[in-house]
């Protein structure tokens, strides 16, 4: 049986994919208590949380949190996701993504909290060597953000490596979607992926779509990338959390469905389930953008025993299309 | 003309090869100002220089420190540096080694301050794939040390990539000796380098050197390293700050000589030297210890127009039984 009870720390719970996961804990019978600064995450988002609102690296406001409250375990929300944002300013990355993420693990350590879920990316893999991509492929990260990731990855093997952690790292490919009941959006500032960016172009609340790059070695000459429902990842989230409180080992695994869809493919469905004109521009390619894209999640699959349920292009921009209306 | 003056910033000037640094920087010109803990270096290494006693993570401190100088550069030797430690408690090196870098980093980018040399160690590549190593060699490191001061390599070069920083990273070999005119002392607690293991044993002061693995694939079968001189390091630093306040462009190098001892040869290099016994006992071989790790060095004499001037196993055993003498 799983043990659904417990008092749970969600840093970044009011951002994008972490007030999706405040949803599914509260519903699953968790009590997640939400560290956010939010610079990026929404006060409005946290499904009656309770929310602290402050800094990861604000240690003084950890160590009361941690005094304060028992925590069953961590869920690392946290990090800067913009490439090249890091690319122009690597010290806020590393500031925030890796020695940020050192304070809390510090504060974790000394309260003896040892059960931690990271949410790491595709991007420590870098330029892709093979497709579908599984967890055994070289880590080369192209950008700061990538880098900042692969590192905090390290630190919590290194952590677990000598018993003092136990940890779930959970690679995300391309995150999308939102929460099918229509409670949340999908929203980021500034916005930086593609099917938000694709349905405020239908929406008309912007000129038109950027394609970056036609002529990859790909069917259309458009990038392919491994789209996966935000709240197929909080499932993942919830199943890796529920095996670290039963004892289970600690994993590393992929989160994507192994299926790719071109650019093209998103703006042709958006195009389909809005009924909307999506005007494209072309663009020229952007640095570090491989042309493919794509998760070999079977390790997911077999180790989490995890299913994407709502991950096809369909339902993801129907529920993404479905939140923007209900929440612009 | 190399611009031997102004003030800079040596970070854990008062350990080993820092105090060394400190008594060449005084003789070049600068004024090195130390900032140390004294967690390891030792207040009377320091030949003069000031002292603030102190941790780098202290934000404050630092702060403190930078408005009140007007640094040309900051020289970094405050790495924790054991590997068996780093293994047991990771969490020590990743706070000191990574996030306390952040913190410095922070500070000189706050006050422009924007020349950085970085003590980095050939334990960054790992196991080695060839021999002599090169700096394109891949970067596996297999312990918490070796990682830390990769991802310290890696934030360095991003600071750099974007303008905020130019750097010398400084890769050393196997760092022994000490000052030739015996004003320094070769000090480590607890001792974990070679040649002053073996000279305590000389002396008495141990009752054996134990050997870690005589199997190896070596000529002698005991493990071979690159002895670097500290007054040569030193060297190399110099001319690495030289080049940096000439406006010359970052550099990453090695610093060895190209030439290898076994463990063998350093025991009888040491009887030589020391005419004393010295008696040895066979251990096992310990994880992670390479057979041979010998630099390629030619990046850092032609860039730098470095030449080691005391890296020889005579002369490095030499001083440094004069340095534990006189200081003993």
């Amino acid at each position: 049986m799983p043990i659904n009870t417990g008092t749970v720390l969600v840093v970044g719970g009011a951002g994008y994919i972490g007030s999706h996961m405040v949803l599914m804990l509260k519903r699953a019978g968790f009590t997640p208590i939400v560290l956010d600064n939010l610079s990026r995450g929404h006060r409005e988002a946290l499904s009656g949380a309770k929310l602290i609102a402050g800094e990861m690296a604000d240690r003084d406001l950890l160590a009361h949190l941690f005094t304060t409250h028992s925590f069953s375990a961590v869920l690392h929300f946290a990090s800067y996701i913009e490439v090249a944002e890091s690319m122009k300013n690597p010290a806020k990355y590393y500031q925030n993504n890796v020695a940020a993420t050192l304070t809390l693990l510090d504060l974790m350590m000394e309260h003896q909290v040892r059960h931690f879920i990271f949410s790491s990316t595709a991007a420590v893999y870098g330029e892709p060597h093979y497709t579908p991509l599984d967890e055994l492929h070289p880590l080369h990260p192209v950008n700061p953000y990538g880098r900042s990731k692969r590192m905090v990855e390290e630190i919590v093997m290194d952590y677990a490596r000598c018993g003092h952690l136990h940890y779930a790292i959970l690679r995300y490919f391309n995150a999308a979607g939102a929460d099918p009941e229509g409670r949340l959006a999908e929203r980021h500032h500034p916005e930086s992926h593609l099917i938000p960016l694709v349905l405020q172009a239908a929406a008309g609340e912007r000129d038109a779509i950027i394609v970056y790059g036609n002529d990859y070695a790909t069917p259309d000459g458009t990038c392919i990338r491994d789209y996966v429902h935000v709240t197929d990842l909080c499932d993942a989230h919830l199943l890796s959390l529920q095996r670290l409180l039963e004892g289970g080992e600690s994993l590393l695994c992929n989160l994507g469905t192994g299926r790719g869809y071109s650019v093209q493919q998103v703006i042709d469905a958006a195009r389909l389930v809005t009924g909307c004109r999506i005007p494209t521009v072309h663009g020229d390619r952007r640095p570090g953008d491989p042309a493919i894209l794509v998760a070999n999640a079977s390790r997911a699959m077999q180790e989490l025993h995890w299913q994407p349920r709502y991950s096809t292009l369909e339902t993801l921009i129907t529920h993404a299309w479905q939140a923007m209306r209900v929440t612009a």
